[in-house]
């Protein structure tokens, strides 16, 4: 079979090129090994969102006579959480197939193996394309003082099906899946301790942020250990013993279940790069501004390329390539202006420079910030915790950075990148007028705040 | 005492004004009667919206089962609920006291009148000024045929503070207060009856988002009635007997309560408006673009305004008002870009034209729609009920308006209102990356879907 455009794996970047290609007239194709919507829908973003939502809600019945309401007898059925959560990934994944089937996407079942000359292999069955596009994602990453074994030393993908609740648990790894973890077991009951090699929680975030997080969930009782590093496993006992090196010392933690979430892996072996020629770097497929390849006819998105390996850039840049492959005048995409979620509570978003790195990159700042402990709707809806912080430059007005950590600030980011988008000036968001009384009210009020204009503090 | 400037009245309108006032290096003063804060912060925006969070936890404690929850014994505490909500504007109303206080604002309690000479009286205390700010703010209207008795027929006020929770209730009016207080008594358990003259629910709605929140309140057992009058209402048995006039012929409701909540009247009697000969039309201070009446010196700001009754307009035409007495350069306020909330379940949030507006206007356009059911974060939420509907003038791009209803819009309309101040293209929405998985994608799929590009349709 012969097709305009052949796409390599079906995560969000995948399948989301296939149906934009198909949109622009491509005869199309993908070919997945496992399940339609890759990890993201079917062991990653969905399903995880899934089993936080249980936590939220299991946390309004702990704390129901906050609200005037009282519970008695209530408890959690950890069985069931696990089973909405994977009735919600199937759910979604029966979707794309419709979508599939809907924009007329062949969906080939099978292991894809590159060849040269625009072809690629599929359990025997061979396929080519004018255009094929990698799209492969990627993996939990294994460290290897902490080889995973799937059931003392998991992955995410483990952790989202565990068919025990674990009494104690490490997490290895502060990124947003091990905080989100963390997060939902601790809510669900387990004891959660939290290893992080470097000095702060969610590391790559505004220090503020970290510290914020940091307050919360100690409060919530989750244990942090930053500066931190498990150096040993012994799961030879009934549960594991992980030896950890801290500035003080070494120590040694007994747990049910260690989760290693210490970031992820690009699926590049063993789908033909070597045999097309295909030039990777540091575990990254090289690409060009319009994610063609060094070899002619293939193109590479999503995970297994440098950009940030998070879903929606997968599915920005799939579309960017068959946009430039239709022929269309597209912009190369902003790497400097793409969103970061973590859907603990409080919730953590974010977009652009931290106020670090727009000091070390010796930027004239203006740092503004806006707590929720001083906004009405956060009183109103007993989400005090957190902030917006934002970061102007001083002599442009240019919207460095916005970083946020609270309720709901997951929906609220994108107005910070849009924003960005079209090149706002602090002013502009000041006199936008936001509604009242909203979360969102935070964003105006940190911009004033940069500007020694702020009303509510 | 003499101030370079007095606000009359410490509503939203009136409280800000004052601090940005100060912050601007005036010396100001306000005068209030009541409470400061005023009906937004004491009776209107912040308790309501601590009731509907104590209705939306008492939803989760219903539906518990549907999260792999579960609960046998469970209770709402009405009283509780009302303190809680008090307990909340309680504590803002003492946060303006103290903004008050930390910037040099004199508080003045008591009735203000205004006299001509640009003075105040308050109570037989004089108060003279250079400028003098009107921000009286508005109540609730009385309709002849629907008297209040503050018993049986009553206002927002006091249906935020029953003693007792009525077990049947009737809501004449289906505008933000209506609608937020019938899904509030009938989540709590009240049998409740909306009745509303105009064909719709939310009349000022886009019609498709009264029809979802008329299909959305019928399942959670709210009755609606539209195009419906109350003619009569007869007080003198038990409950109260209202006489309904629809365009099938009249009917009877019983009930316990009477909600009148059909809109708001101006607080423009005996504030001294004729003495000092300030012009009145229809029920608001006539004013030009920065706030002055037609006398020099006098201003009016907010509910007595011609613009639309909502405590984020106060507050942004009084700070443009004093920013413009500052000699700042200031730009007009821009009435077409003001968004509106309603915080029942689905929330409702919208900004610029209604898809009929836009059409009565003549206007060529380009409608997009993307329910929440197609999307993977609403799904993992379990909030699927709803859409974002977005609005682009087909010839030059322009963002006509923006519609939104589901779980956390108020939230998330602060994006399309920010896009609408910059003037942004629906092309420029579309490729701002969006973070995977949020209710915000829908903005940007509604918007693809009116440039017919969406991907998860």
């Amino acid at each position: 079979m012969k097709y305009d455009i052949i796409v390599l794996g079906s995560g969000p970047g995948g399948y989301v090129t296939a149906i934009r290609a198909s949109q622009l007239g491509f005869k199309t194709a993908i070919v997945e090994k496992e399940n339609l919507g890759g990890v993201c829908l079917n062991w990653g973003c969905i399903p995880t969102k899934a089993l936080l939502k249980s936590a939220q809600v299991f946390e309004y019945l702990k704390h129901a006579d906050d609200y005037g309401l009282s519970v008695k007898d209530y408890d959690k059925d950890f069985d069931a959480v696990v089973k909405r959560s994977r009735n919600v990934a199937d759910g979604m994944s029966k979707g794309v197939q419709f979508l599939m089937k809907k924009n007329k996407i062949d969906v080939i079942e099978g292991y894809g193996k590159l060849k040269a000359g625009k072809k690629i292999d599929v359990d025997g069955r061979e396929y080519s394309a004018d255009n094929i596009i990698i799209a492969t994602g990627a993996r939990s990453r294994e460290l290897p003082s902490l080889p995973q074994d799937g059931k003392k030393v998991i992955g995410y993908r483990e952790a989202m099906t565990l068919k025990n609740q674990p009494k104690k648990m490490i997490v290895v790894g502060s990124g947003a899946i091990g905080v989100e973890f963390a997060y939902f077991y601790n809510s669900m009951g387990t004891d959660v301790t939290i290893v992080e090699f470097l000095p702060n929680v969610v590391p790559v975030e505004d220090e503020d942020v970290s510290k914020q997080l940091e307050r919360s969930f100690k409060k919530s009782g989750i244990k942090i250990m930053t500066s931190s590093e498990v150096t040993k496993v012994d799961t030879s006992g009934k549960g594991v013993k992980a030896t950890v090196k801290t500035k003080k010392g070494e120590e040694v933690l007994e747990a049910d279940i260690i989760l290693s979430a210490v970031g992820i892996k690009s699926n590049i072996e063993n789908i033909g790069l070597e045999d097309v020629g295909i030039v990777v770097d540091k575990d990254k497929i090289l690409v060009n501004d319009f994610y063609q390849t060094n070899i002619p006819g293939y193109y590479a998105i999503g995970d297994v390329t440098p950009g940030q390996a998070l879903a929606h850039v997968a599915s920005a840049e799939g579309i960017l390539c068959v946009e430039k492959l239709a022929g269309q005048h597209v912009e190369a995409l902003d790497y400097g202006n793409i969103p970061g979620c973590t859907y603990c509570s409080p919730e953590i978003a974010s977009v652009g420079l931290t106020e670090k790195q727009a000091k070390d990159k010796g930027l004239d700042i203006k740092v503004g910030k806006f707590p929720f402990s001083a906004s009405g709707k956060a009183s109103a809806a007993g989400t005090k915790d957190g902030f917006v912080k934002v970061i102007f430059d001083a002599k442009y007005g240019e919207w460095l950075g916005c970083h946020m950590i609270g309720a709901g600030v997951t929906d609220m980011i994108a107005e910070a990148v849009l924003g960005r988008k079209l090149e706002t000036t602090g002013h502009e968001v000041l006199k936008t007028v936001h509604p009242h009384p909203t979360m969102s009210e935070a964003v105006m009020e940190a911009v004033a705040d940069a500007y020694d204009e702020v009303i509510h503090l």
